[in-house]
Order: C-alpha cells, then sequence, then structure tokens
C-alpha cells in the first residue's frame, strides 16, 4: 500500500502576481499538475485547495451585477462555485501533466461539505471579511436587510465580516476513502468545505456563511481518510522563527512538543503560519507526519530533507 | 444486483416560477431529494442535471461585475461553477431526505468534463445565445477583442451565441463507476458537462466555449456507465404528438422504430421534446430503456406504468 498524503494547496498560489484570469490561473495549475503526477507513483492523493482570492472574485461579482431576476448566490453556495472552479482547473492540469508522460489516471473533484457547530464561539465574533466593499450607508442597509455582520476595513469601506468556524466532520468521507482505494486522486475539501450544519437527532444538513480555514478543513479530512501525512503547501519552503530579524531560525524536524511550545511563546502568527503550524502539529498528534513547505521543496519534505517536519 | 439508472434533470425545474434565490432553488432541490431517497433502495442513481438559468446567471454576474482585478471567468469555467452549486444543493436535499428517514447513504458531486469533437460541424454555426445582452458597438467590440460571435437577438440586444456539440466521450466515467459499485448516489455530468477537446496522440484535455446539451451529455454517460435505464426527467408526464390540437396523442410505449418514424415526420420540436426524443431513442438503441416522464410520474415510468417509454 502507498502512504496516503492530503495536501493543503494555498488559493492564492494559483494566482502568480496577482493574475486572476481563468487562463493566468490554468497556467498556474499546469505546474501544481505535474508535481502531482509526479507524486501519483509512490502515494495516494487528497489535494484540498483553498479558495480565497477565487471565492472573494466570485461574491464581488455576485453581489455587484445582482437582480431579482438574477439574484446573489450567498457565501456557503459560492463556495461551492469555486470548488467547481478550481477543482476543474486541478482535474484537468492533472490529467494533462500524466497525458504528457502518455499516461492515464483517474482523478475527480468530490464537491464537499464540511461540518461546523453552530455553537462555535466563532459565530459570535465574525472576523473574517469577505467580497466587496460598500459604504456605511449600504452596510447599514444589508445588515437589516440579509443580518449581516459588517465592519469598517482600515479606511477602504465597510465589508461583510463572517465566522470562522472549526472544521469538526466532512460530510464525503467515505466517499473519497473509497476513491482512493480506487486507485483516484481526489480533490476534495476546497475552500475549506462548503460550511454546513447538521442537526443532533436527525443529522440534516444546512449550509452556513462562514469560511472554514483551509489547513484545519485539510488537516481534518487527513484524519477522516487515514492519511499518513499532511502538508500545508505554502510560499516558503519552511517554517521560520523571528523572520527577517538577526536570529531568523529555519525550522526543520520538530516534535509536537517543540512545535507546542514554540507556539505558546507566540512565535508564530495568526493569518499566517499560525494555522498552518497549528493543523500539522495536531496532525502529527494522532500519529501521522505534518509538513509545511512549498511545492518546489514538496517531493523532497517528503523524504524528509526539507521542509518543516513535525511528528510525535 | 439493482438496475442503474441516470437521470437527466432539468435546470429549469429548480426554478419555480423562475424563481432563482439559492434559497428557492434548494427548496426545489428537497421535493427531487425525497423522490431519489426514495428510488434508491432499488435503484443504483447517476442525477445528470440541466444547468440553463443557473450558468446564465453566473454569466450576466461574471461579465457586469468583471474588472481587470476580477475578471469575468469563460463560459467552460461558469459551466464548471454551476456543477458544483447545483450538485451542492442537490447532493444536501438527497442527504436530507434519507436523514429524514433517519438513514444515511453516500452521495457525491463529481465535477465533469465532456469530451466534445473540435470538428464539431456544431462549432461552424453557433446557435446557443449565452450571458447578458449587449449593444451592437459593445457586441462588436467584444467579437473583436474575445473572438466571440455575437447576434441581434429578436429586437432584445446582442447577444454572444456559442456552439453546442455533440459529447463523445466523459472523461470521469470510470470513477463514477467506481462510486455506483461502491453504493454512492452520484450527481455528474451537470449542465451537460464542462465541454472539453481532447487532443489526439496525447489525450490532453483543452475546455471550450460551447454548450452541450444535457439530455444528449447524460445519454452518452447512461451508456458509458452501463446503464439499464435513461430518464429525461422534463415538465410534462408524456411526450404528445399534435400537442394542443384536436388530434393531440400521448405517447406512451414506443418502440425504437416508432420513435424513429415519429422523428422522421417533423413530430418532435429542436429546442422542446426532440433532443429528449432523440436521447431516450438512442439509448433504447443500445439495448436499453429510454424514458421521458415529469418528476411526478417517475416511479410509475419505471414500472412501465406512466410516461413515454422507449425500448427495442
Amino acid at each position: 500500500m502507498k502512504p496516503r498524503i492530503v495536501l493543503a494547496l494555498g488559493g492564492n498560489a494559483l494566482q502568480k502576481n496577482g493574475e486572476a484570469t481563468a487562463e493566468a490561473q490554468k497556467k498556474v495549475a499546469e505546474s501544481v499538475g505535474e508535481v502531482i503526477a509526479d507524486l501519483a507513483s509512490n502515494y495516494e492523493i487528497v489535494i484540498a485547495h483553498g479558495n480565497g482570492p477565487q471565492v472573494g472574485n466570485i461574491l464581488i461579482h455576485e453581489e455587484q451585477a445582482a437582480t431579482s431576476k438574477a439574484p446573489a448566490m450567498p457565501l456557503e453556495t459560492a463556495v461551492a462555485m469555486s470548488q467547481g472552479q478550481i477543482g476543474y482547473w486541478l482535474t484537468q492540469a492533472i490529467h494533462n501533466a500524466f497525458a504528457k508522460k502518455n499516461q492515464r489516471k483517474k482523478i475527480a473533484t468530490v464537491i464537499s461539505q464540511v461540518v461546523v457547530d453552530k455553537e462555535d464561539p466563532a459565530f459570535k465574533n465574525p472576523t473574517k471579511p469577505i467580497g466587496q466593499f460598500y459604504s456605511e450607508k449600504e452596510a447599514k442597509i444589508l445588515t437589516k436587510e440579509k443580518g449581516w455582520v459588517v465592519k469598517e476595513d482600515a479606511g477602504r469601506g465597510w465589508r461583510r465580516v463572517v465566522a470562522s468556524p472549526k472544521p469538526i466532520d466532512i460530510v464525503e468521507k467515505q466517499t473519497i476513502t473509497d476513491l482512493l482505494k480506487e486507485g483516484v486522486i481526489v480533490v476534495a475539501a476546497g475552500g475549506g468545505g462548503i460550511p454546513v450544519t447538521r442537526t443532533k437527532l436527525l443529522k440534516r444538513l444546512k449550509g452556513i456563511d462562514a469560511v472554514i480555514d483551509k489547513d484545519y478543513a485539510a488537516e481534518k479530512l487527513a484524519e477522516l481518510v487515514k492519511a499518513n501525512i499532511f502538508v500545508s503547501v505554502t510560499a516558503v519552503p519552511n517554517v521560520y522563527i523571528n523572520y527577517g530579524l538577526e536570529n531568523q531560525q529555519k525550522l526543520g524536524h520538530l516534535t509536537v512538543k517543540d512545535a507546542k511550545h514554540l507556539k505558546k511563546y507566540g512565535y508564530f502568527k495568526a493569518g499566517s503560519m499560525l494555522p498552518k503550524v497549528e493543523a500539522a502539529t495536531k496532525f502529527a498528534e494522532t500519529g501521522g507526519t505534518g509538513i509545511i513547505t512549498d511545492i518546489d521543496h514538496l517531493k523532497d519534505a517528503l523524504k524528509g530533507k526539507a521542509g518543516t517536519i513535525i511528528a510525535k
């Protein structure tokens, strides 16, 4: 049996220099495809991509051009749209990377719902700005009409903010596992997943507007599909502490204890390395290997020769 | 082994009275979910939904609110977005229909690429209007800048028209089959599929802006996954000839020969029953059963007691 990897791939990574056309993003996806096709002979692979800039643009388009006949889709549905969009690009890019080698491989994007807890404290304090900027007046109307929480954003205008609750389950986990067993490379839990709540008794699902961190969702998926390795693929080859300072230090192999110690002393920043280190540490605690590196060092990191690698 | 059905479900069907909010469409999806959950004990099921009004709205939003930082997605990517959107709604609705009965079932939406032939004559004569209306001047600029074919649309303005080529293969066919074997209800080939061309030698895929008829795509899928039954689920319980006239006649059981005969004499209209009858007939020719009916008569039609049923 091949070891099973879950890769958390940043949504920003697809927009080189901020280029957001489909054409430009597909081009970046091609290089990701090459790496995946290269790894596939040695690993079973799940790709859980982010969707920050993509879902942002979808929401801007949906909100700005909404009419009564063509109303704007809510955030939770916009996440589903971004899963289709990015999943398609990645699926095709991976297919073509195999095709280049005259090989065939099954690849599938599975639209994924990620369960969050309605009582998650995050819902009491929404912090994630999403969608377009509004004037104060417009923002107040939206609060009244749609129940949105809006906040002034650093002098640039008013924006909706939503909660970022923790993922507690992934609805499609068994299907994703089935596909891996059948030798399929799976793209899943895109954008941290479509956030849904689940009723206690009957387990009915309901979409909820929120943003689930893609590293936490990917780590949860890695646990649920019993992966051996979780990798947060980011823009830098390693995690550093005191980055840019004289005493800057590159982190290589870390124990869970080391990682927790550094976290406790505030070495990792929220909105930057903190969720990645937390996710990798959490996965390492379950007995797997948690890695943080960039796409260029991924192969070496999997051999233990690059990246920040956290294990028990 | 349970018989395997592919259901082609109209995208219009999700917008009752033209209500296009996510909330309204999810509500309609719920009733579809109930029907699917009811059939699942006796059949393996694939749902291949349409996306006409949904992708139309996505394109309108993408085009109207496009900026250089948030550029509009092309049609092929918009189809992928609509697959995520509608697939999510259907998946959740089916899940909840099972939940209501305190049952669990695996359900998955697979983003699907459908291969078309670059040399398909449809590309020489694009006929499908898509997206928003433009002025003549804007339309001419778009032709120049993006290579779009634009046509004047019944005095309402100018619109882009795209080709509607025939589906020749479905990239994810084996994955979809794998899932069916694992007992998963699959949503696939949404909106007729993301249109892609495939190079002869290396089989590289490339998206192309086109609209594949969802009945043709669903029928192709039914052949490829070796389904027993193909159903085009539409707004009426049966196909009629001379509809609304004195000699109106409801069509029940038909042989392939009957269906072809009626088609030859022009009894079925393009853009209405023609593609459905053609798809059902084509499927019947391969040895399966092709059905055309509405969602309320689906169960009876599967027992041979309702709908228009075409067989060899």
